[in-house]
């Protein structure tokens, strides 16, 4: 068996997210198998970085899978894209050792959150950003920002009520940039938490319209719950831009 | 009666193009003109600069209407992109004077055309570029971009084999740069013929993929015929980025 890693551009746009959700659910993974079995005449696991819920895009989610002989990267690279819907593209391939996991290698994660915030719609970005007609205050969603910065118990900002596991993450980024008539939002960090760059970012836009303190941000981190924190922002203005591994 | 000016921004991809076409057809005037017709309560032409095959894409298409009475431009503005589609946006709004057309008085136009020259396609332009896997010879593209420019007739750029109005055109310039994975071709002329763009730029690829010496172009335009030209480049990367106008 031989192991590769892919790096995957797509659309999320009209899919049920990244993961495989029984047989009828058009996800990015199911497409990405759909392909594999065809190429190898069975079926072939595609593990992901992690999931990206529907409507959510990327431009390097990061993901392997296991051929039983060893084939041409380039090759395998060809044949995926001919056969994948154009909404989806791989965009590299390599081949990575027998004990690379794209998931539990991963040692970091850079999500943008684009907001498109003029009182004028863009046609041709409406289905990759969240459209906010209201001014926002960048330098209080900043100060915000600062408060949810560093390594935390980020339990307030995941929709899985039921996690068992660790809810501490580290996230040592979070970049707030006015760029032309949008308002983009960088999270770099070691991991994230279901929803955690959404509602991040909901809750730094009602700092930004005033509807909160800045300061509110180490309340809200200590209460560990989710109903301390704000909305979750809409799918379509996430965008998953690369996972980071050692070496 | 006070007529208007106003740019208007539009994804091309589900539409007729640009002109009214009977009852049935969806085109972009005939969004723009239903959306009047309800402000006003009786029927309002929309006159465009010219007309946008469907699937070509405008960053500033201009167009001019009058309305029965005076209206603040910025009410009749929020009041279209209320019931507009959100793949067509009025961008700006004024008064004009009581001569002011959009077709006759332009003075000059620029056009875009985006061709993605990868062998990877992009999720996220494939509805507003060309995509072409072979590498481009920009140096030859160029130097046959050089003859088509100035004062011609261009007739043999033109699908309309009936035109009985001049096909002389001043084109003052081609330009043709690689952006990251594109290959974008930018004119700017004071008017062009039915598909002029798109026969250029079909042209000028086989340029690129050297299928033709740039030379030819001399010959081609010499011929005042469509079937001295290349082939028409597909609707979908051609943009309409500004019409300009005196004063």
């Amino acid at each position: 068996m031989q192991n590769y890693k892919v790096i995957v551009r797509y659309d999320g746009t009209k899919y049920d997210g990244w993961q495989k959700q029984g047989n009828t659910a058009d996800t990015i993974q199911g497409k990405l198998e759909a392909v594999l079995a065809r190429l190898e005449g069975r079926a072939v696991e595609v593990i992901g970085s992690g999931r990206t819920d529907a409507g959510v895009h990327a431009l390097g989610q990061t993901a392997n899978f296991k051929l039983s002989e060893k084939r041409q990267a380039e090759e395998i690279l060809i044949y995926m894209n001919q056969y994948l819907p154009e909404d989806i593209a791989v965009i590299s391939i390599e081949e990575a050792g027998e004990r690379f996991h794209s998931r539990f290698c991963a040692e970091g994660k850079l999500y943008r959150y684009r907001i498109h915030n003029s009182r004028i719609g863009n046609p041709f970005t409406r289905k990759y950003t969240w459209r906010l007609e209201e001014e926002l205050d960048l330098n209080a969603m900043k100060q915000a920002a600062a408060y949810l910065t560093g390594t935390h118990d980020y339990m307030s900002f995941c929709s899985n009520k039921k996690i068992k596991k660790s809810t501490v993450r580290t996230v040592d980024t979070i970049q707030i940039e006015r760029m032309g008539e949008e308002v983009v939002l960088s999270f770099h960090g070691d991991g994230f938490l279901y929803n955690m760059v959404r509602i991040m970012t909901g809750t730094l836009v009602e700092v930004g319209l005033g509807k909160r303190a800045p300061e509110e941000m180490t309340e809200i981190l200590e209460k560990r719950e989710r109903a301390a924190a704000g909305m979750t922002a809409p799918a379509q203005g996430l965008w998953l831009v690369e996972v980071e591994y050692a070496g």
